[in-house]
Formats: structure tokens, sequence, C-alpha cells
């Protein structure tokens, strides 16, 4: 079978908003075992719709739309559904209850427009949509002895997520009938993306053909997906959670966590368990290692706070580091570091302390200390404990892998 | 005439990779006076690359195609290239010079296999590419009577930008030979797209035929794209900036740059041409504040850094809030935000402060203080002033938001 997304909007054309729905989509129907063959966006004009309907229509049997919906936006497209589709609007009471209910909610007046809404193309089985008033659409078609399944969603991703997920994978599954997808992703932090493949490359080589591995690589962060196919679910999971558990045998220590977990989150989590505080002391990261860990609600309940020190000054009145240290090691150094996480310990008054200090670039390099060299500091209630990187060109990166590297150093410590 | 955009490559139909190529390409074509009128993507597969080549031919005049290209997918692509301009492969000495200078710039051999990437189409002329191995390539089609351009470029963004900016548009613009083209971006921070709108709606009413506006928001900021086009470059720029020139008359309190300008570089800017140095004190915004800051390179010349207080202890101790303020106000209070600036500005021995106090959300709101209430001061060397906000739900845009309002508020004061 083949399955193609389209994308209806004249903001995606002009550059002003980027095709993350279309990746969103294309990730989900992956993850389902389908995989998408073409992405085509298209404006918001009859005739160009109209196209790319029928050009779909000869060469997929699944074809999913997003945009075009919506009360400034739904004339132009009911229209060329009714032509497409050969059918005609008619007043669809579901759907008119539907946009009731919600502006209720929001305790607005329901309009002539409104109302207009809820006049749905006659031979379709519409979708309900919990977070909007234009429901999705889902027609079946038949040419040439072969159906084509049509689906219709809203463009605003908080809309079409929940009918995505909840009502139209489940019913592609069923109409499709795929076997049993397990999906495992298993995050590594502190290896780059050929080192990890070189290291565990004889594991690769020997997975099952029905496993699958694909590297997902972030700045600081490589995910590893496996994807099983077979036919029972069981056998299945067991099978790709053995493969996993040898995975982790050969890369222990750059490990963190499984599928969507953060770093900051899991710190967050084992903080709480063990009721210990933490605070930083930040140079080159400027404060991005506090940014990440406060973006998690409720993170007062372990975090202190941070001094942010940009100059030695601060890094010797308000971290107590010695001054001879930074005159005879500098501030990109072992010992400076070490103060400066012992520090903000003392000072803030915590169980925990990470501190960072390096040149993140561009300027600021020597040969001695290239751009990219960094030390970054934990201390314990029982110990204190540096180590070096270098990681290399480009501000934006460095300060995200310095970062993710603290927190890594930490996590393994609350272990 | 019709222009549309290709991109091959599997990883962006699973959704590893989100298309940022085409909306830049056609935000490009658009700032150029081109319309694109559609964008497909297609999986590196032969029949598939040649069947939008030539679904796109029947169509467009203009076929910009990223993707494809580089040392690991060539043999497909140019296979596909060959059959669909019904050419061969021959030895381009020119290409081969550039992937030589290349290698030795990285002290890498040149192998085989960088020998047949100088391969090219014949009948193609071949555009240079700065940061990369793989040159672009030219095809002009002739088919019914009408010529389709073809550009095809490789997707490595790093590497297509410049050739697209500095050979592609240039070259479409002689041949499709446009009006001029004059753009301005006015950059607004601090009020909302509706109540922007409703401000500005009389000047926008009265804007010439040949000037449009696009709005394009982000959080917390609202930029306004004027598009004018003339046959005269000098009076169509002096027109568009006698509009611009109005539209500031109007919002004089929002406008802070124009174009790519960013708060925390224009702030840079202005406390170097001052001398003048800056701290910070963060609760609500956990340190984005200093990140944004710390972000631009050089900054350490003008700040010195910052004091986290995640807690109302650090507000105290390290600080200097009066617990009595604490008690008596709260933490996120007129009296409090005033102290953290004041504490943090004599602290740090800086010029000017920032201090901010709030509740990010989704936890902690009251029915007297809800989520997104915050408070923002700021010390300057003649004063203390702090403002109150209400920005509304949603944790990761009151961060934001506080953070560009607060960088903004600092930029008044500094002119």
């Amino acid at each position: 079978m083949k399955t193609e997304i389209i994308s209806i909007g004249n903001e995606l054309l002009i550059g002003q908003v980027v095709n993350t729905n279309a990746s969103w989509i294309a990730e989900q129907l992956n993850l389902a075992g389908f995989w998408v063959d073409r992405i085509t966006v298209v404006p918001d004009k009859s005739d160009e719709i109209f196209s790319v309907l029928h050009e779909a229509e000869e060469r997929s049997s699944a074809v999913l739309v997003t945009g075009g919906l919506g009360p400034t936006k739904d004339d132009i497209t009911k229209e060329v559904l009714c032509r497409f589709f050969e059918t005609r609007l008619v007043f669809n009471e579901e759907a008119f209850r539907d946009v009731e209910r919600l502006f209720k909610i929001r305790g607005v007046k329901v309009t002539d427009l409104n109302r207009k809404q809820a006049e749905l193309p006659e031979n379709c089985i519409t979708i309900p949509n919990p977070n909007g008033t234009a429901r999705g659409m889902w027609f079946s078609k038949a040419k040439n002895n072969r159906n084509t399944e049509f689906v219709f969603m809203p463009g605003v991703p908080f809309e079409m997520k929940p009918i995505l997920l909840d009502s139209v994978i489940p019913e592609l599954i069923k109409k499709f009938r795929q076997k049993s997808i397990y999906h495992r992703t298993v995050l590594t932090q502190g290896i780059g993306e050929s080192f990890l493949s070189q290291i565990i490359e004889e594991w690769e080589n020997n997975l099952p053909e029905n496993i699958s591995l694909a590297y997902l690589p972030q700045p600081g962060i490589v995910r590893l997906r496996l994807t099983g196919t077979g036919d029972d679910k069981t056998n299945l999971t067991n099978q790709v959670e053995a493969e996993v558990a040898s995975l982790l045998k050969i890369i222990p220590e750059y490990f963190y966590g499984f599928d969507d977990d953060k770093l900051e989150i899991i710190i967050g989590y084992l903080l709480k368990k063990k009721s210990a505080t933490l605070a930083t002391a930040e140079s080159c990261t400027g404060g991005y290692i506090a940014h990440l860990i406060t973006s998690v609600s409720g993170s007062s309940k372990y975090y202190k706070g941070s001094v942010i020190a940009y100059s030695n000054e601060i890094k010797e009145n308000e971290l107590g580091v010695s001054r001879e240290s930074l005159i005879k090691y500098g501030a990109v150094s072992e010992e400076v570091v070490k103060e400066m996480a012992e520090g903000i310990r003392k000072k803030f008054g915590v169980d925990y302390a990470l501190a960072t200090s390096g040149i993140a670039g561009p300027d600021g390099g020597t040969s001695e200390k290239p751009v990219g060299s960094t030390w970054i500091a934990i201390v314990t209630p029982e110990k204190t404990i540096a180590s070096q990187y270098l990681f290399g060109e480009g501000r934006d990166r460095n300060i995200r892998r310095t970062a993710l590297q603290a927190l890594n150093i930490l996590r393994k410590e609350l272990l």
C-alpha cells in the first residue's frame, strides 16, 4: 500500500510556517508501521487542492490531509470536497452540538458562520475533534477496482494530533491489517553517532531481520530506536526487550533513559526521591543549565538556584574561588571549576552542586585551550569530581553539550 | 510563472528531519518576489524522483530541488538525471579541482569515490559549492514550446544556502525579469497580534496597492513585514521607508528593531557603547534571560552574571530581599522584585540590573495571583522601576515572554 500526506496552506508556501505537522504525522505513521511515500504542500486554492487529490488517488491507498478547515478557510476546501467526492453539504446535528458545547465552555455566542461550519459533505464519516469546532472527515473513494481512503484534519496541531492518534491511526491499522509493531528508544548522552556505531557494530549486525535500528542524533544526545515487527505482540515485545538488554550491557556509561525521558526530568525525580537539593554555578553555560532545570514544573522543590559567574570577579567574590587559582590555572581549569562547585554548595546550603567553565567560542580560544575546552565539576555530600571535555566549534552546540553532560554526571551520581 | 520546490530524502518521510530547507527556500524566493506553488517530498528512490520531475515539468517554469546529492546518494539521483535529461555523466575537471581543494584544507586524501563525485551530467551548467564537494546543477528543458528551469542543490543547509542566495536567485531574477522588490521588517515586542492589528488598522488600510503587509508572530514578538513591488528601485525604497516611518509613529513603545535584529544583540551593542555593565536576578525566568544574553559571543564584556533565586531563602540571603517584604507581599510582588534588582546591582557592582519574579505555571497560581502573573524590575544608575504583567497559560511561553519583555525594558532605558 502507498500512503501520502497533503498539507494545505499558503503560510507553508511563503516560509512563514515550517511544516512540522507533516513530519509529526510521518513519524506517527512510521511508528505504527506505515511508510509515507510522499508529502505535498499546496496553497488554499480550489484548483490546486482538486489536482493534488486527483493525483493522490491515482497512486495511494491512504491519503492524510491537514489544513484548509476552520471558519475562515472552510468555503474553498468544502466546495472542492463536494466536487471531488461528488456529494453535497448537509447540516450535521452532531457537529453542530460540538460547536455549541465548545462555545458554551468559552462563553461565546454561536453565530451563523459557526452554523455553517456544521454543514459537512454527505458521504463522509465525521471524526470528533475534542479541541476545536472543525470535525475530521473520512472518505472512501473507489476507482479502477481499488479503494483510496482520504482523511481530512484541521491544520492546528493541537486539534489535529488527538484526531490522528485516537481515531485515524487505529482505523488505518484495522483497515490495512498491519503486523504488530513494537518500538523502544534507547537514549544516550556523551558519545557521538560515529563512535557509538563502532562500539555497537557487532550487536547491530546480529540483530534479527525483523528488528531494525535507527540513529536519531541531536546536539549532545543520540537516540537509538529499535523497531520490531511480528505476528505475536507478546513474543515481539520480549524479543525487542532482550535486544535492548544486550545493548545496555555494551553502553552502560552512555545510556540515560528510554523513549521520551529527559535528563532534566530524570534528575528532578531522583532528587525528590532522595529529598535532596541542588544548586548550580555556571560560567560558559551562562544560565542554560538553570533554564533546563527550571523548565520542569515543580523544580523549586529541589532546585535552589544558581550563580552565573560571567567574570572572574564574580567567581572570586560570590563563589569564593581563590584569586591564586584564577591567576595560576586560569578560569577554565580543574581547580577553578571545583572551587566554583564547592562554593555554590556551601553558599546555597544544598546537597548537590554542579559547576561549568569553558570556552564556548567562537572567540577566546588559545592553542593550549581551544574553543570547546570545558571543565565540569560536581560536588556531592561525599566528594568533589571534575572532568574535562573538548567539544568543538559552535557556541550554541557547546553550551548545549556542556549542559547535557553536566546533567548526566549528576544523574549518575544520584543513582 | 509557476515555481515549485522538491525535497529528496527518506529522512523527511519518517519524521526524523523536519523540512526546514523547503521553508527557508520558500521564504527566500518569496523575498525575491517569487510565489511558490507547491512543495513535494519524495524518497531516495529512482522511480519516485523520476515521476516528480516529470510532473513538475508539466506545470512549472522553475523547479528547485534539494537533496539526493553527496557521496552516499549520488548514484541514484545522477542516474535519474541522465535518464530524465537524456544525457550522460562526464568527468568535470572544475568540480574535481573543487574536491581536491576542499580535501587539501581538511587534510584528507581524495578517493575513487570522490573522483566519481566529479562526474556530472553533460548538458547542465554546474554551480560552485563553496562549502562542500557536491556542485549544484542547472538544466533548461524544453517541452511543448515552453522551457522549465531545473536546479539541483545538496540537502545540507550549510551547503545549499550560499548556492541558492549567491547563484540561483540572482539567475532566476535575471531570467524571469521580475519587478523590483523591497522588504522591510519592523520588529515589535510586548503587544499581541490582534491588538496590534487594531491599532494599526487605519494605517494598514491606507497602504498603497503595491505594498503588502504580513504579520509574523512568535511567542513574545510580532514581526511586521512590508513588501513593496515597483519598477524603480530608488522610488520603491523611499516609498516603503515612508510607510515604515508612519508606522513607527503609531507604535513607538512596541518597536525595537528591524529585520534580523535581536534584543539580546541590541542591548549588548548599547551597553558596550555606554561602557556600562549588567547583571540579572531571576526567579520565574530561571536563567533564561542569562542564557539569551550569554548566547551572544563577547557578552562577557558587559554581562557580569546572575543570581538565580529559585527559593525565598536565596532571595533573602543572596539578594538582600527583606524577610518582611517576602512575608507581607509575597515573592511575586513589586517590593520583592525591586529589592531583587537593587540587591544584584549592589552585589555585582554593575550599572544596570534586571530582576523577574512571577508564576510561570502550570501550578502555583491563586485567584489573586493567577498563572502568568509577573513582575519585572530594572535598576539604572538613576532609578528603580517595576512593572506588572499578566501573560497567561503555558510555562515555556511565560518564561520566554517575561525574558523578552525584560530585555526590551532594558533597551528602552539604555536609549
